[in-house]
């Protein structure tokens, strides 16, 4: 049965939500239950925290969060949950999002992060990595990507 | 009377210590009272909530943070008051501290930190940029800091 | 009463215009008085003093100087004055203005320069960051700035 | 019963191994069964394939895979196995890594790695993640996780 | 005779061919027999292996791999073969393609890539390249080079 | 007759002299009558600009400022003066002294710097260029420049 | 009597007219008699000898080249002359210019070359640079570029 | 028969020396005849051209130049030569070697150089793709090629 939860998107901004909306498609094709919600570390932190407690108690297994510039989203889920967070860099500050690639990229030792491709690129990996996390126990999940990467072969 | 805290340092690392004791000896010698511990967001969160929440308490008008790699420390403080947050940059990632100066200095809008330079002149500017924020409304700083001017000037 | 400059804004060129108007109209609807001129520290270097020394006379408690490429401009008033003096980087030169970042946020030991994010993320933080700087003595824009933040959590 | 495989890490070559030690050390230390081992994507593809394969076999759900420079390995072997790969940026090249964070980071659509942070905070936090990944269906792992995020809590 | 292949040009992705097919069009002009294909060497190792196989048995010489973001493709072929690899840098990730061009310049020792500019400057500078090598031991191919070389002399 | 100076070197720190003293010695290898000092453009801007007006009164026809992290110095001597400034970038402050590179070679349009390499070799070749432009209306000066290309033929 | 060449302007390709122009408009508005010519280091290297040989016997004082890329061109001039050669960098390969802009800074020690900004601010301060040289024993373009600055000063 | 020159090494400066004794020895273990000298394109063109000439006429088949800074010297061999050139970009200006990595790679259309990674590691690397090279047309080196691999495969 997979009504609960399965994985939390969380992006800095509404302006991101044509990039994120990538990685919520890629979930969804991979058949993992999944949300998107707009979640500010830096104008709502408690806001943001009570969504990650409620996802978490709906049955949330790994986080991915999308941010610009600065980009403390993911670290901040991650400083909230021992359940992998997986960021996904976007430009919105600095050409490429370079800043907000060192800013998930180089966390401090102790509370990681898993960092992907800026932009579409990276939003479409964090729904795949988000999807093999899940693989490890839950074999629908297992197959859909085995079968995604048998049809490349096949191409 | 100068009982109160003005300026509540934080920083990252016990290992930032050496470039933040910089800092707490010049904003002594510019008369600012200043106090200096060790808070990381990322590691504990509700404890720094905790402690700038106390400083805020016990009179704190500004708050600096030096932090290294992704740097979050400066903006999770703003996200938890509307007083002055200056960020000092530290090299403790990339080289010359360059995802701290990034992750400090782009901000989203909305949430301000005042990004100085990377490591020790940053550390040093920092006291002297609280000093000026303070001496508005303080004249023993604001005399001080034209003192410092003045000795330049001589030299 | 009101009727005294609080933040003097100036920028390096009139094609910053439409970056720093942002800065101009953040600062107007937190209730600080402003105003916005083009200053070069380069070509009338001279025009500038005269400006600032003018500012400080009607009363300016804060500088916020935009400027792009070796953005001289915000350094420059800095050694003019004790007041604090935000920078904002512009980006017309390098790409994402990392040139003005550079040169704004890495100021030598002893002029600070507060350096925020470059464009026009940067320009309203500017406009927030001197509010905040006011509000230490003024309740009016305290009381502003804590309902913006407010009006942030409702959303 | 835990005399099964669960991470295997790789590095790129024998210089190496100072970092990705204590990536090692942290797997040990949240219980985890792991090894370490030298692999080279470029001078020895066939061997990885097969140790790769190899490690599959005996269990490995996770892959740790630590590289400088141009920094293949990550992704090579992703390209072999839909579990999930954690790439640890190594600075051997470029000052700082930087040109194995981009190679590590910038991955493809379609084939994702978990980027950690340059070096020994990043080979720390990969064996945090890959516990983190393995704690979603092992509960010692994930109390051992909560017992270190606690231990914070109370320094 | 020369209806046997000279130059393999693979590139990583259908969305690379504007920019490689310069590449193709100069080997062309060149009098060097080529031919162009998309391969992954993430997304279909084994057929990239296969091909690179084939293309050896059908006379390549020189392979010429153009790729963006991590690009891996061209230090894949050269870890196939011994035959010199030319690899061109694309920009479909970071700005200017500068994920990719240290991806390809940065080999580790062992397994050299010759990597020429991002872009078409680069594809069309690889194909010059793969004429020079093959010039050594072919002397149409030479005359045509110097008759290239001739012709920006008169102009 | 030479007892008047040519070249007005100034530094904006007594810890670069190392550096510039590379340049004032080449200076004297090629004839030209030049001197260093200290001068700050954030921390003296009148004792700069007094330094500037009586090293132009003495003679100086060209200046050269070497200065790291904003290095402003050159840019505002440029500012003072219709005469060539040369800028000299020394790394004070980012790692091989790229913000003082960005500064100095990013000058805005209408007040030009001629910016040399980081460092010693910068410091040197600021010293040529400054002979070069002196032999231009200087014999003796030129005969020492065309002795140096000579002799280099030689070796 | 000015019918001598006063300054040659170079540029690699065709492709750099708009932006050198801009370079030739600012000399002539200054007076100075000067001309602009497509050569490339590396195509025609002998031409450009020859070229450079031909202006310096024309009576040719100051050499401006501008280039992209590798932008060996300012280099190669100063390595046949010991007059001042200034480098204008264009952005026609990486983003903003920056390849061009270190191959220009970055000579090493003995042959000098002046690096301005990248582009057409670069292009015009180049113009103006040459100006300021050979305003050093040629009152009348002394006299424009003060005209300039007084002109500047009553905006 | 193995009298003649095959590989003609050039470096920028004596300093490069230790670098490039890497490739010289990996050249020589490889079966290549090689030799090593020092050659400014800056302050020694004409010595330059002259010594790629006289190598040209001894049977050097690849040129190989390792350079730093603005590192002209590949480039500068390649507008004399079709034959194939490898540029090692050496870290003696900015950190990494950087400056050279872009003035070497980034060679505009139609004078290709081959680039390979910075320092020791490209030393070594610019060795294997000129024997890489060779090899097409010289079974001996070929052979020991693929020997070296097999001892690799071995390992």
């Amino acid at each position: 049965m997979k009504n609960e939860l399965q994985v939390a998107v969380l992006m800095g901004s509404e302006s991101d939500r044509e990039t994120m909306d990538v990685c919520l498609q890629e979930l969804e094709k991979l058949g993992v239950a999944a949300e998107l919600e707009v979640h500010s570390a830096h104008r709502q932190p408690k806001r943001t925290v009570e969504y990650v407690e409620g996802a978490l108690q709906r049955g949330a297994k790994v986080f991915i969060a999308g941010a610009g510039m600065a980009a403390a989203l993911p670290g901040f889920v991650a400083s909230l949950t021992t359940k992998p967070v997986i960021g996904v860099p976007l430009a919105s500050g600095l050409p490429g999002g370079i800043d907000a690639l060192y800013s998930i990229a180089q966390m401090p030792p102790g509370v990681p992060v898993a960092a992907v491709a800026v932009g579409k690129a990276g939003a479409r990996n964090a729904a795949i990595l988000a999807a093999e996390i899940l693989a490890l126990s839950d074999e629908t999940i297992a197959k859909r990507l085995e079968e995604m990467r048998a049809e490349w072969r096949r191409k």
